[in-house]
């Protein structure tokens, strides 16, 4: 079997998906605006906008399965070649109200979110489309206008954040990934330690079940989790692979790229179980001496081929089961080269 | 950075160094007379003859280092480009008698080896040039001519085939493998456990260790070993990435493709140490379904892209601390498939 999938989206997180399908004899194709997209180097790159029509078909000509890699794309661009995970997980997901109104919906806690009269004070006000990483959201201290296409959510004074990786095949089978814990800087995740120490698995699961069975989900879900006290409180999902999952490559026993790839193709999941405790590094904005970070031991580096720029992810470095000093070594060389 | 290696040859050990590259930003480049080299699914292809000097050219073009996959390279191919490992690693890989005369020089016991005279009978005669996979041998019981083109080895009572992987750095750093024992079908390899259970690792490296100083190496060496009571007979050397140490992509901290590039390249080489008990299973000729492989727990399938053909290498799966059952599923799979 050779297997074609086509992929929404040419950035590492097709790059690697690609990486990954590679020796299981699937070939991924790629659209993306940009000439240069990273995934070029290991995939068929077609050249054009999301909501090109013809790109779109020239994409998914002759796939096995569409998927995409970033959850902004049209939604009618996925409707028209039929992606997996479906439209309505991207449609729900793509508006923050409309995101929160289903965790509600379906006994999933929150942050309290609407009006600032809903939140108190101080909130978060964010756009209640296309922001990431931060981008597209302020803190508000006094009183004043909210938007229509704004939301505000309670400043939640969490513990940590948590993510979870799911997945779900086609046959509605599911599995998970160990709970992530998650640091950031300047709102652009740093670091990722799986397995979470002394984390609500269950708890976490259980949340993700009721999102991908709501959703007939197929593929890779990530949920986001602010951790208060031992409960948890969903901060938002993302229908597809995640940065705060990028430790499995090396870390367990299939890739969160794999499992996606195997759930949309209708395979059998692999297995999720973490290999050994990983701490996954991001290099933001440039990056350290490739010497240099192969020097330390045990040190899986992950570079996505992309130019360096201030708040840009470049690549990432997973260390599994490594000395404090291993880790302290890759943390401070993606530290000094971050910008 | 992004470095740039040019391979010659483009079949699946060029493309499992491909894969291995695009991680750390490394491109491959690929020369290969097949316009459907399996490599060229994850990297260039320059299409032309290994003594093609402008298709040579064209592939050392720009490269900060030239390499190849296969030991049969035109040796005269390999000096035009400064291929690594060096053209005379090559050299006297290609002969058999010049081998096994390097390895008597360098004190490394081997089957006796000559004329029919020298090894007794029964014994192998085999071409000394452009024999692989048992082909160009034959078991001769009573005298007869030997050719000068020829060489006769004695049959050697081994206990088991042993291989060890070995790497050395540009800075003469090196790097040992655990010895996998392998065993074969047909004169093609089978399977491949690792670490050999009760292995004379010491004296296998020793043997890797006067080879790679002899010839001055840089990048992954492999050689072939009996075991015969405890006793290492070598009998022959690979100047390349290995099919015994693929188990090493899942089963090692830094697998062989990884370090033959952190070697040519003038990288720091990476952890060679085990991540459990790895078994790799060939897939030859023909492939099981992939479904039927990927559902069994913990099998990280390998194919390569390539056509079925009996006698062909399309794939391997390799299982790392595994069950039995697991293992036995594979082995079971592949041998339904192997033609």
């Amino acid at each position: 079997m050779t297997a074609l999938v086509a992929c929404i989206g040419g950035g590492q997180l097709g790059r690697m998906l690609a990486l990954a399908g590679a020796p299981l004899g699937i070939c991924v194709r790629f659209l993306d605006p940009a000439a240069d997209a990273c995934a070029r180097d290991v995939g068929e790159l077609v050249v054009g906008a999301y909501d090109d029509l013809a790109a779109l078909d020239r994409l998914a000509d002759g796939a096995n399965a569409v998927t995409y890699e970033f959850e902004n794309v049209p939604v009618e661009a996925a409707r028209r070649v039929g992606a997996i995970p479906g439209p309505r997980a991207l449609e729900l997901g793509q508006d923050r109200l409309v995101e929160k109104e289903l965790f509600r919906r379906l006994g999933i806690a929150t942050a309290r979110f609407g009006s600032l009269a809903d939140t108190g004070l101080p909130a978060l006000v964010k756009s209640r489309r296309l922001g990431y990483d931060g981008k597209g959201q302020r803190l508000v201290e006094t009183d004043g206008p909210v938007s229509e296409r704004e939301l505000a959510e309670a400043v939640v004074a969490f513990d940590r954040e948590l993510s979870i990786v799911a997945v779900r095949g086609r046959d509605g089978a599911t599995a998970f990934y160990p709970l992530a814990e998650n640091e950031h800087r300047g709102g652009i995740l740093a670091t990722s330690r799986a397995p979470a120490p002394d984390a609500p698995q269950a708890e976490a699961e259980a949340i993700a079940t009721r999102l991908l069975d709501e959703l007939d989900y197929v593929g890779v879900l990530a949920i986001e989790l602010f951790d208060v006290d031992g409960e948890l409180l969903a901060n938002e999902f993302a229908p597809r692979v995640h940065n705060t999952g990028h430790w499995t490559i090396d870390g367990a026993e299939t890739s969160q790229f794999e499992n996606h790839l195997r759930a949309i193709l209708g395979l059998p999941l692999g297995s999720t179980d973490a290999r050994g405790d990983s701490v996954m590094v991001n290099l933001v904005g440039s990056t350290p001496p490739l010497d240099r970070l192969l020097a330390v031991p045990g040190a899986h580096v992950h570079l996505y081929g992309k130019e360096p720029r201030p708040g840009r992810k470049l690549g990432h470095v997973t260390l599994v089961d490594a000395s404090e000093d291993a880790t302290r070594a890759v943390i401070d060389l993606a530290a000094a080269a971050w910008s």
